[in-house]
């Protein structure tokens, strides 16, 4: 096959990594400010929480697919390594909006520089060894799973909705 | 690129199909009939609809794929062309079980047979000339919107455990 045949497979998991931020852009859209508050069911994580523990695991794949450094490594122990604290946060909803954009914008354009060789070459969490061994777990595979959290939470975000 | 790189490109979308179609697995073996009848978040749809309605969806990929016959046309009323009623169903829990784990195996068997030049090739919902113009309406495609699809619901479904 030629050379179009593997950038069209990789547009179209990037594709779909877009349209999934796009759903939550949409849902963050129509949420007030107060809404971030809201849990998506009774005890469950806050809308603000998702927004965070999102932002948080999309930044940290900067340095994981190797295209950049982390913006917000302050966002990992209140949105990822804890669980939400049902408390006030230490960031307001209007603070979270911008990081979430901005991690995804910045990372989003540094993913779409990326060659079909690239996508299927290692992550930078896999030594050459196993690679060998796993040749599967190169970089595009970090993507289409970072897509199915990204759904899986917004399926929880639109509860809300 | 060679052949062996779009392989690996298809492989990585059906691995990661496969891999949400698990993880719903494990929720419902952990689930019992009775948690079926669970709502995910108050007045929201219950286990045993998502569960119906993932299968309707994925029964439906049979002819949009091109791959086979659909097994389960009845599930279309009650699943996808109406909400959850919150009434009694049709299906008994181990009704749904049994669809469910029937659909998602002859499809996976079907799509594993597929070449990456038929991955690329348009689905069958669209017309020669469209496809011209809009080439990104392919399998993979599909396949990429069910998984996210799949992940969206299985994050509901999360909720109830």
């Amino acid at each position: 096959m030629s050379a179009s045949s593997t950038q069209r497979l990789t547009a179209a998991a990037l594709d779909s990594w877009k349209q999934v931020l796009g759903r939550i852009d949409q849902i963050l859209t129509s949420s007030s400010d107060e809404d971030f508050e809201r849990e998506v069911a009774p005890g469950r994580n806050r809308v603000r929480y998702l927004v965070g523990h999102l932002a948080a695991v999309h930044d940290r794949m900067f340095a994981l697919l190797g295209v950049g450094e982390r913006l917000h490594p302050e966002l990992d122990a209140e949105f990822l390594e804890n669980p939400d604290s049902h408390a006030a946060g230490s960031h307001s909803a209007a603070q979270l909006r911008a990081i979430w954009a901005e991690v995804n914008a910045k990372l989003t354009a540094a993913l779409e520089q990326l060659t079909p060789e690239q996508w299927l070459d290692k992550h930078t969490a896999v030594s050459d060894e196993d690679f060998k061994k796993e040749p599967h777990r190169h970089r595009l595979s970090v993507l289409l799973s970072r897509t199915n959290h990204a759904s899986f939470h917004q399926g929880q975000l639109r509860l809300t909705r």
